[in-house]
């Protein structure tokens, strides 16, 4: 596997319009696209920053997993997704490296990009993210 | 304030070593460098993956700041750091809009750049850091 950048880094809020507006009036972001995603039970907002995005989730039910982790975790860092060319083949290597696949095939997530979830018991902690653009 | 890019993720880990070896041999990444931070009670790796880099932090005391959020909430994601162009400028500006600084001036951190906490209480739980290039 060799990910070229960081795609985008997943925070987990309470209201999505009270922290897009922290991210545009105090740090200075620009908020370009709002998003549902009904099979995880989110509201996404997302802002670009260098190669970088931060993708705001706010849940739309406190069963989804983002309305989970913020009764478990409170607010905070939830995801790191780092973005790879060929996913099918990086999921097949990771898991012949025995790291523990939450997907074994890419599904379609938020902005039409291919992803796939890694467990975060075999990487220290961090739920991580694989994505690939669609051809 | 218009931050650059995303400077790195920070990640709290309980055993450097094999945090090292899971990002190397699994996950395709090269750490450059390996740092111990005093005053942070923290040993640091850290690997370049695009224009960011992830920063793993290991505790090297169960009273520092890392080792007690190891504590509470277990290894993962522990804070954000955005790359500003004048530092001491932006949290004057952050300072004027009521967002809480956990440092009003710039300190000298890992990679001897300026940085500076912001409170995870302003930013909707995450710990936020802002870093600039020492000149």
């Amino acid at each position: 596997m060799k990910p070229t950048h960081i795609e985008h880094i997943g925070i987990a809020v309470k209201d999505l319009e009270s922290s897009i507006q922290f991210y545009e009036e105090k740090m200075g972001l620009f908020c370009y696209r709002v998003e549902e995603v009904p099979e995880q039970k989110v509201k996404t907002a997302f802002f670009k920053i260098g190669q970088t995005k931060i993708e705001l989730l706010e849940s739309t039910s406190p069963d989804g997993p983002v309305g989970k982790f913020v009764e478990k975790h409170g607010e905070g860092l939830h995801h790191l997704a780092f973005a790879v060319e060929d996913l099918q083949e990086n999921l097949a290597e990771l898991e012949e490296k025995e790291v523990g696949l939450i997907d074994r095939t890419p599904r379609i997530g938020a902005e039409s990009l291919n992803i796939a979830f890694l467990h975060p018991k075999s990487t220290f902690g961090v739920l991580t993210e694989l994505c690939e653009q669609t051809k």
